[in-house]
């Protein structure tokens, strides 16, 4: 007969977490205390869907459209939260209150949960609710702000509609890692994914922009319909500049005056080179300029704007 | 200044969880111990494979098998963890010895892990290993195991190889989750999906056989490479029976004389109706039956059998 290993009572984790506070069962937590069980489906069948909004100098910007598109994810997916967006909306005020962030990435997700008896039929799941803000981070360095990003057009196609919507926001995203693998294996920043037809869909975490004779596109199918994408709708719209969704093969980006991407992580960044080959004249462009100008300035107009409460006053 | 909520040392989570043993950063913890960070990518990018190896009577069934696949789909994601072939079976011996469960469902999990600043670039992270013992499961209920399931096949999309490799095993299971949605709204029990062509594909967690005159056939692209799959492989080609991986319409499962599906969570079992219709004379076919006995006797050879060190003699 052979010595087995003890049994320990609780998990010990050793490893170091960023700062912030996470909601979960009830409790908020330091960082390092959010876990998940291991059999939580929206681990063991990525079954979950999640939004990210950010916090910029202590206020949400378009916080309702990310709740929106939260609440429609779990109809999408037959998963409810016993809160409604005001408790919601209350949750994440209270994480990014609780941590003192003033610039945070907030992420809100709903998993298909557990079932006692580890049922894997997914109506027998009771949903879990989890919520955490960590410190604001962004797709692109300071450095590839200046100097733009460095992208590969990979050959990897993004999941498609036919498979997982891809507007529920998900995180199947082992597409999107073999991308970026490719693109570094490349000497790439990162990886713009294809879709099914050898048009450009979009990349870890991001939606992509060209810019062609003054007038933006971005591909309206395969992608998830982000949040900073309908900015960049909107400030186009604001400052007379066309801006349309449609098919766009991998030409109409290698080709463009200028690219940029997308992403509640950091805003809108330049895309300078693609596949080693200079984007326009290699620089950050003056239209991207101006519309990344607009899209701060417009943090600090009312209309997105919703300061977190926190405990001190503000700016102590 | 408003009154903020108290912030909680530890995290207590009130769901009940199966019995079992689990396996992580060193310890060995009862199940509702096992605890991943919200954190870990394998969660917030579905980054990560597995496997799932069973013990039966005491004994892992080709654990061997798993064991190779799951090395190989690490290597696949640029993934690696702290150890070989021979301590992972170490550990999840002494999972399912600590466990004291004689049929266990033995999962084993490598995730992409967590870096300390939540880096984006995958090759910052730390990758994670963990595994588990719990009670033995399977896809079909004992009254399905008699009667056989009623299978739905639904037009949604297998996520397609040019996506996500599925001989890699992993937690991209959306579609499926959607396809088990719409079999349930049809009365069925489980789902098949399809691949990019129409043709049928494999279901949540299972490959799928059709039966016609004699001979056994099973999709070849677009689905894991099951190790009972293999099973059956062996089994048909000890009894002579033709079977073949090759392209089936939804047609050749329609027409087929016996269907059946296969899992580690379960092993061989009978589908008896198709969306409403009946498979064959509508009851387990002699084939199926014939295959079903072969595959459980086949736990009792030594081939494939390679007992748990329990700390009681067996049969205690």
């Amino acid at each position: 007969m052979r010595k087995l290993p003890e049994l320990s009572h609780r998990h010990a984790d050793h490893r170091s977490y960023p700062p912030g506070v996470a909601y979960m069962d009830g409790q908020y937590l330091p960082m390092h205390e959010a876990k998940l069980s291991v059999l939580d489906y929206g681990f063991l069948h990525s079954d979950a869907t999640y939004d990210v909004a950010h916090v910029w100098e202590g206020a949400f910007f378009r916080l309702e459209d990310h709740l929106n598109r939260f609440f429609r994810g779990m109809d999408a997916l037959h998963m409810s939260v016993p809160y409604g967006k005001a408790q919601v909306t209350e949750i994440l005020h209270n994480c990014v209150a609780l941590s003192g962030l003033r610039q945070a990435y907030v992420e809100f997700i709903c998993t298909r949960g557990t079932s006692p008896d580890f049922s894997r039929d997914p109506r027998q799941a009771e949903n879990r609710f989890i919520a955490f803000a960590i410190p604001f981070g962004s797709v692109a360095s300071e450095e590839q702000m200046q100097h733009g990003l460095h992208m590969a057009v990979t050959d990897v196609q993004r999941i498609p509609p036919g498979s997982v919507d891809p507007t529920v926001k998900n995180y199947h995203w082992l597409d999107m890692v073999k991308g970026l693998y490719a693109a570094y294996g490349r000497g790439a920043d990162t990886a713009l994914l294809v879709d099914g037809n050898g048009n450009i869909s979009e990349g870890p975490g991001f939606n992509v922009f060209a810019i062609k004779d003054g007038a933006a596109a971005t591909p309206d199918t395969s992608v998830l319909l982000g949040v900073t994408r309908q900015t960049v709708f909107d400030i186009c719209a604001q400052m007379g500049v066309p801006c349309s969704a449609r098919n766009l093969a991998v030409e109409d980006l290698k080709k463009a005056d200028e690219v940029f991407v997308t992403s509640t992580a950091g805003g809108v960044m330049p895309v300078t080179r693609i596949d080693g080959q200079p984007v326009g004249t290699g620089r950050t462009g003056p239209l991207f300029n101006r519309i990344l100008a607009a899209y701060w300035q417009l943090h600090d107009s009312g209309e997105h704007r919703d300061p977190v409460m926190y405990p001190e006053p503000a700016g102590k």
